[in-house]
């Protein structure tokens, strides 16, 4: 199949940053792409091919967008698979295929499927609604602390309580859910895999999140991971494995907790480019983006290993400002070697909103990290 | 001033595939671009904000052009200047300034300049047309053999001849020239300057054109230079001084000869993203199209080192192939680890017509030097 400089058409649903940067690789290899997208702000209506406005749950809308194209792929996960299972019926290859994306849709059938092929995750119980899961509290079937989720469209810490009590039980949506027993972890790792349409498969290297040491939220993706390379090896083939049981084509991201002792445990997965495999535009040989297109079009996969040392912090919106964006310091931290900012091209900021992400790299992990505060420290997304 | 995100405009005169990968900066920034160009099918159509479609050369058109944007820049030399200047006087910042580009645009003033500047470059006449270079041999003032130069439009070995005898004069267009001096040289080096707004410096380490053995065709540009760091110092001296000289504001590419006696000498210069430093984008910890950007609009230049061995490999149309291009290989050369192909965009391949290029990166240089010639003769630019 000849994709450079042709007529072949890739379809991207979705197109929010991470259409964005795969827009770049399309771009450089000049592969056609049609864009589908609800915002008229998206941040991929420049560089694509033809950019449409349209909703990604809409049938008619999914399944005619994907008659125009010769091969399929998302940037988001709540997309219509009807839609995209027509459309596969159909002959379309549509990568990952609507089947894993069904899975991983609801976190409850994702669970069961970790179960039901041996990968280690918490033990977990599902719940059709609210009401369900307080019978299973009354029969002492489930015990106060417990980790909720809702089981559809939770991304990014939406969707996800922790409840130590009947009063934070009062505050949950009545929603299809699950309960995850609470598992002390040491470390929050992640793991990119790339496979292709022939199978072939790369692992990036194990990435950390480590956490503000107060306010519980992820200051920085680190990769390589500081932990031991045992922990590193186990972690990998534990999302290889996660991989190989999906028949998984393109990017999947899989997020893990290494335990007090060091076992490592599933936590969820997405089937896409994701941020903790952002990095790897600076600090790769070749980056999470271009290996989705690669591994999609059954092209070669490039190499995963790292140049250097990459730490990636996320720029959001600061609390207390909404409206017109302004990156204050950004002049600041780009007078700092290895320190490059994306700003994904949304015009709003509100607070927590992401609007970017910067990337700094380094021969030397503690440098790195080191600038890496220093980043975080100066550059504050406000508005006007 | 506030770029990212905001109504600031960036224009830039060209749209070939300079334009294209400084649009791919442009976009990780979010900075609005508009671009001019006269093809339908130039590679940067994609990827700006707008894209107009007009000639460079046309006053009005280049001139209308500038007053919808904040800040000007080129991509390719040849645009009419007239305009640049007036736009330039109604308070347009111009980067590079229309001063700079009159100077380089026309090969007898800008090798009159270097001697001017005390810049070493080989001893060269200046002749208004070919009757005036044919009186002067007849006088003796000018001998056989000699580099001739057309003084305008010449670019990529297009209107430059080695001529020997009276029948090579005979080739020659009646047009402005120059005659050089012929030097016998060792190699053929490059050394990329980026200069900022206020006056920042920083040099890329020098770059080494490898030539064929027999066709005298540079096969690869190979960063670092495999040469004496000394010699590396003076070549990177006196293109700070060339660039210090032309008080250049975005990035400055000056060509040079190593001679036989290790003497720099400046061939010429490009005022802009220079296919010497394309190695830059896998390479570099900040490569030449985002210090461009960054010159130009006064932010802070990036990091100018390398993280790894880089070469770089142009893609140009094979001889007997004319039509829909075709690259043929490009699967092969995309599994080697290192390995990435841009292709440009070009629909139609024609002899000699450049149409991409392969950058190969590596922890080890000789290592990097073997998968080039390796990838040089796997892939070849065909058409259907």
């Amino acid at each position: 199949m000849n994709y450079f400089s042709s007529d072949f058409k890739l379809g991207i649903l979705g197109g929010g940053q991470l259409g964005k940067m795969l827009l770049t690789e399309t771009r450089k290899f000049d592969i056609q792409t049609y864009i589908l997208d609800p915002s008229d702000e998206a941040p991929s209506q420049f560089g694509a091919t033809k950019f449409f406005h349209g909703s990604l749950m809409d049938f008619d809308t999914v399944y005619k967008f994907g008659k125009m194209v010769n091969l399929l792929t998302i940037e988001i996960e709540n997309v219509n698979l009807d839609a995209l299972d027509k459309l596969e019926e159909e002959g379309l290859p549509v990568y990952p295929s609507p089947k894993t994306l069904r899975l991983i849709q609801n976190k409850g059938r994702q669970k069961d499927f970790y179960v039901q092929n041996n990968i280690p995750t918490s033990p977990h119980q599902r719940f059709i609604d609210l009401n369900d899961l307080r019978k299973s509290l009354e029969k002492d079937e489930l015990e106060f602390p417990f980790v909720w989720k809702s089981a559809q469209f939770g991304y990014d810490g939406n969707g996800v309580k922790i409840v130590r009590s009947a009063i934070d039980l009062m505050k949950l949506p009545d929603v299809e859910c699950i309960a995850e027993q609470m598992v002390p972890f040491k470390n929050e790792l992640a793991v990119i895999i790339v496979r292709s349409v022939s199978g072939d498969v790369k692992t990036y290297p194990v990435v950390e999140m480590e956490f503000h040491p107060e306010a519980n939220q992820v200051e920085y993706v680190i990769c390589p991971a500081r932990i031991d390379e045992k922990v590193a090896q186990k972690a990998t083939e534990i999302a290889l494995k996660v991989s190989g049981a999906f028949n998984h084509v393109g990017l999947l991201a899989v997020e893990m907790f290494q335990t007090k002792n060091d076992e490592i445990l599933v936590n969820e997965v997405a089937p896409r480019p994701h941020n903790s495999g952002h990095y790897s535009i600076e600090a790769s040989y070749t980056s999470q983006f271009e290996n989705h297109i690669r591994a999609i079009l059954d092209l070669p996969l490039g190499n995963t290993n790292s140049k250097v040392a990459g730490i990636m912090v996320n720029l959001v919106g600061e609390e207390g400002f909404s409206g017109q964006v302004v990156y204050e310091n950004i002049s600041n931290i780009m007078a700092i070697d290895g320190v490059t900012p994306h700003i994904y091209g949304k015009r709003e900021t509100r607070p927590f909103r992401k609007m970017g992400h910067v990337t700094i790299v380094n021969e030397n992990m503690d440098e790195a990290r080191k600038i890496a505060e220093e980043v975080k420290n100066s550059i504050r997304v406000i508005s006007i």
